[in-house]
């Protein structure tokens, strides 16, 4: 099992905790929350895939996405208060979660010979797009059009690597380091309250 | 005519007048009507056929879906008094179109050698995506994520009708035990009050 | 560069300042209304080609539309006092940017082989969705659904378009005609305060 994909599939584990605690803040039942982690796991690539006609999607194609989503939701259900006491712990998944996604989904689209300009949105579209959707349905507006400089350290990650690959480096290496990257500049934002200046009329 | 194309556009049919009924609730005007009747009916088969790269979409390739959708909302512009005290008759309707489109899913699925667990996944979401939207365009919460063991009964049903697939069973025999089985299922929890587990923080 | 090209980026143009400007009355900040701007723009697009399965969507194979999306933003952050000033003009484009993309919709759809039908609710699709995702994405119900004559406006000048197609009348000619037709049909709308009627329970 290569590195890459195992943190796809942490990455989208921790994503379905994030979807079935939201549903839970909207006491939602079982069904909701757990449609709610799987819509916040997947949706993202999925979406990703339609836009780059990347057919059959993911989650279709290979059973484990379900499967470490479901053991997501329940494991939710199960252990919710030793889960929100490891809000330190989630955040740090939730954060390689996102860097994983950015970069597999820049990967995706490179490799389909779109413009580097267009995969970073890409990578975007797979980190953000599901807690979009996610927020979007339990009837909030997306919280990372709010809070915090979330999508910007998934660009700025996607942006070094893309250097970083132009650069020949070792595809393992520019991985964690752009994680790394991407976990050191969300972090480095909140300590210090970086945030996005704000439209008003 | 065969038998599951009639039940799929009574089924379209009725999705159609359920989510004219929404937008009635709203105050949305004719054409918001029309609008969340067409997306409610076809929403689900829609996203499918999408998730499944299956292309055309089903109601591209045969008018008769648009021309049924007309046929519903302008019915209930015309017939609302009417329709609202048919309650139980749009209900017994409502539960046949989910069956129907759960098996219509599955059946799409299989058909493109999808494993069979992810199959009755695309039954459920060609029978419970177009409530979803629906619920989302109106600012609502999805219904189906709080009430009622509405997605149950199609998982339930999908797992019937793949089962007595397997077994040789004829394809309409089958469709109708499973449909039967979803309304009985979905009477018997709202008979009994029977719901999923609420998670709380 | 093609009249209906150049028109085309002046609509996305357009739609991008709407959707920035609706950011802005929800306080977003600069990545939320440069997604929602962004959505606003390639959204009607986007799911007209996912629909048709026309890949790659329009706005993957050509680097402009993010260009000038990006300008929208931009241009809408440094100068919103002026562009509030500027309500009638804005109003101007935002109908020629709907009539534009109704009929680039059509024109996809028809080259594809659909029936005229469901092309005008393709070239329909195409104006309203990014408007529709919008106001979904910030949590109101869509505009389009209690307001104005504005799709109804789009389903007249895609009729006319399609029967001076079948007439021959020269596609530039055609082009213009029927976007004077979609502006004077809403300004006439509007001026006279025509809507479609509500459905109330």
């Amino acid at each position: 099992m290569s590195v890459i994909y195992a943190l796809d599939l942490i990455g989208t584990f921790v994503f379905a905790i994030s979807g079935t605690l939201s549903a839970a803040n909207k006491k939602l039942d079982l069904f909701g929350a757990f449609f709610t982690g799987f819509i916040t796991a997947i949706g993202g690539g999925t979406l990703r895939d339609l836009i780059l006609g990347n057919f059959p999607v993911a989650w279709i194609s290979d059973l484990n996405y379900l499967l470490v989503i479901t053991l997501g939701v329940i494991a939710t259900f199960l252990f919710k208060n030793m889960i929100m006491q490891l809000k330190r712990t989630l955040f740090l998944f939730d954060t390689i979660g996102i860097g994983v996604f950015t970069i597999i989904g820049i990967e995706k689209a490179i490799s389909l010979s779109i413009h580097p300009v267009l995969a970073i949105i890409m990578g975007l579209f797979s980190a953000v797009m599901g807690g979009v959707i996610r927020d979007t349905l339990c009837n909030d507006i997306p919280l990372i059009f709010r809070k915090e400089i979330y999508a910007v350290a998934c660009i700025v990650g996607g942006l070094l690597f893309l250097i970083l690959k132009y650069l020949h480096v070792d595809p393992t290496v520019n991985l964690f380091v752009t994680v790394i990257c991407i976990i050191v500049f969300r972090l480095f934002c909140i300590r210090y309250k970086l945030s996005l200046p704000v439209l008003k009329y």
